[in-house]
C-alpha cells in the first residue's frame, strides 16, 4: 500500500516536550500515513510565530495540503495568531483548559513554559542526584554505595542495565546502581556476596541470547564473549538465578527503555520523586 | 492563601508517559491546587481498569470531590468502562483522533502502546548507541573518538556536562561527548589543543559562581575546589575563554536538562533521530 504523506508541526514555547508527545502519540496511530515533522521549540514571541507561520503556509502551499498542528503556546494572542495559518490546528491547552478552570473552580495561571522549567519541576534536584548515582555505581563499580539504592539490576554484560538505570534516574529521580554478572557468578548459578545483603533489591533484566549474540559482536567483537554458545549460556545461567534467588526480572529485547522503566517502577512499587 | 486540593490520576494502557506529559503539562497551570497524582501504567485489561476505578471512586467519596482523570486508553471498550467512574475525565485520544481520522482521511490503527514502545520509535538504536557514545566520552575521556561526536559540551567541573549530553543522547539520539577545562587550560585561557580541530562542534556551558561552590561543597568539599574564590575565578575565565573562541554558551544554574536540550537543539541547529 503507498503511503500517504502530511506535513506536521509541533510547536511550543517552551521545552517542547509537551507538544512533541502530545503529537506523537496520535500522529503513532496513523502507521499508513508518512509524516514529515517539524518540531518548532521556545515559540514565545510575534516574530517567531511569524516565522512558524512562514513555514507552516509554505508546507501547505507546496504539498497542497494543510498541515497538522500540535501547538501548546499559553499566550492567547500567540496562539490566534498561529492559528490563523493555513493548517489544521490541534491545540492542547485550550481544548481542556477552559473546563479545567470550571471544574476546579479557579483560575489557571496561564504561565508559559512551566512544565519543564526548573522552578516547577519539583524533584529536580533529585533527578540529577539520581542520575549522578547511577553513574557512580555503574557497571558493579562502588557496590559500598548499595546501601542508598533504591534498585540494583542485575544482568549478564550488555543485557541493557545502564541505559535502563539511567532512564529510572532521569525520569522517575530513582536510585538505580546496576550490577554485571561475571562468568564465575555465573558458572556457580550463586547470588553473588555484595548482592545478598540487598536481596529485596535486586531486579534481573535478562535479553535473547541471539539479541545479546549481535550487540556484543557489533561493540567488541571478541571471539568468546560474543560467541553464540557462550551468550546462551550466560542467559540461562542468569535466568535461573534469577528464579533460584526469586529475583523479578524483565526481558529487554523488545522493550524500549520507556518501557522497561515504567513497567520496573509497576512491578517494584516503587514512587517517582515529583 | 490556602491551597485547594484534589485527586489526579494518570491512566494508560502503555508506559504512561502521554498520559503524565498530558495532564501534567495542564495541572501545571494551576499552581494554586494541590494535587494527589497516581500514575497507572499498562491498564490494558478489564481486571486492571477495574482495579483503576475502585481508586478513582474511593479518592472520590473520601475527598468528596471527582478526582481528574487524564487518560489515554486506546481501547474503546476499556475507555467507556474507566469513563464510566466517579470522575472528571480527560481522554487525549478521544477528543483527537475521529478528528485526524477525518482530515486525513485515513483510519487509525487503534494500536495499544505503540508511542513508546520498541517497535515504533525509529530512532531506538540510535538513542541508544548515543548513550553509550555519551558515556564513552564523559568527562573528557576518549578525545580520539571527537570526531563521531555532532556536539562537545565544554565547561568547569560540575557546571551541568553530564546530564545535559545523557539527556541530550537519550531524548534526541545526539552524539554528545563533553570535556572539563582543567585548571592549567583555565589559567591560560587559550582553548585547549584537543578541542581546536572541533572547533565548530563546541558548546559551552556556564553557571552562576554561588550555585557552583554550593554543588561542590554537597559533593566534595575539599577547601581549594569548592572556595567562593576558586568558583569565581574559573567561571569567569571560562566564559572569557568561550566569548574569545566564539563558542555559544548557556547557563545551567535556573535550567533544567530538559530546558538546556531543547535550547542547545535550538541554537545548534542540530536534528533529533527519528
Amino acid at each position: 500500500m503507498e503511503k500517504l504523506n502530511r506535513a506536521a508541526f509541533m510547536i511550543s514555547d517552551g521545552t517542547g516536550i509537551t507538544a512533541e508527545t502530545f503529537g506523537h502519540s496520535l500522529l503513532s496511530q496513523f502507521p499508513n500515513v508518512e509524516f514529515n515533522i517539524e518540531v518548532l521549540t521556545f515559540v514565545d514571541t510575534e516574530n517567531r510565530v511569524d516565522k512558524a507561520i512562514e513555514m507552516i503556509n509554505d508546507a501547505a502551499s507546496s504539498s497542497g495540503k494543510k498541515p497538522i498542528v500540535f501547538a501548546t503556546l499559553i499566550d492567547e494572542q500567540l496562539r490566534k495568531r498561529l492559528e490563523g495559518s493555513n493548517c489544521e490546528y490541534f491545540d492542547l491547552f485550550n481544548t481542556y483548559l477552559s473546563n479545567l478552570e470550571e471544574i476546579l473552580e479557579t483560575k489557571s495561571s496561564h504561565a508559559v513554559g512551566v512544565s519543564h522549567g526548573i522552578a516547577n519541576s519539583g524533584g529536580y534536584a533529585a533527578r540529577i542526584s539520581a542520575m549522578n548515582f547511577a553513574l557512580e555505581t555503574d557497571d558493579g563499580v562502588s557496590t559500598d554505595s548499595y546501601k542508598g539504592a533504591e534498585i540494583i539490576v542485575v544482568g549478564v554484560s550488555r543485557s541493557g542495565k545502564t541505559p535502563t538505570c539511567l532512564y529510572l534516574a532521569l525520569q522517575y529521580g530513582i536510585y538505580a546502581a546496576n550490577y554485571p554478572l561475571t562468568d564465575e557468578e555465573l558458572d556457580t548459578g550463586k547470588l553473588p556476596d555484595v548482592l545478598t545483603p540487598h536481596a529485596e533489591k535486586l531486579f534481573g533484566l535478562t535479553i535473547d541470547p541471539y539479541r545479546l549474540q549481535q550487540i556484543r559482536q557489533e561493540r567488541y567483537n571478541r571471539d568468546s564473549y560474543a560467541s553464540s554458545r557462550r551468550c546462551q549460556y550466560e542467559v540461562a545461567q542468569a535466568e535461573a538465578m534469577f528464579r533460584k534467588s526469586k529475583i523479578g526480572f524483565l526481558n529487554s529485547t523488545q522493550m524500549s527503555v520507556e518501557e522497561l522503566g515504567a513497567k520496573i517502577m509497576q512491578e517494584t512499587g516503587l514512587r517517582r520523586r515529583h
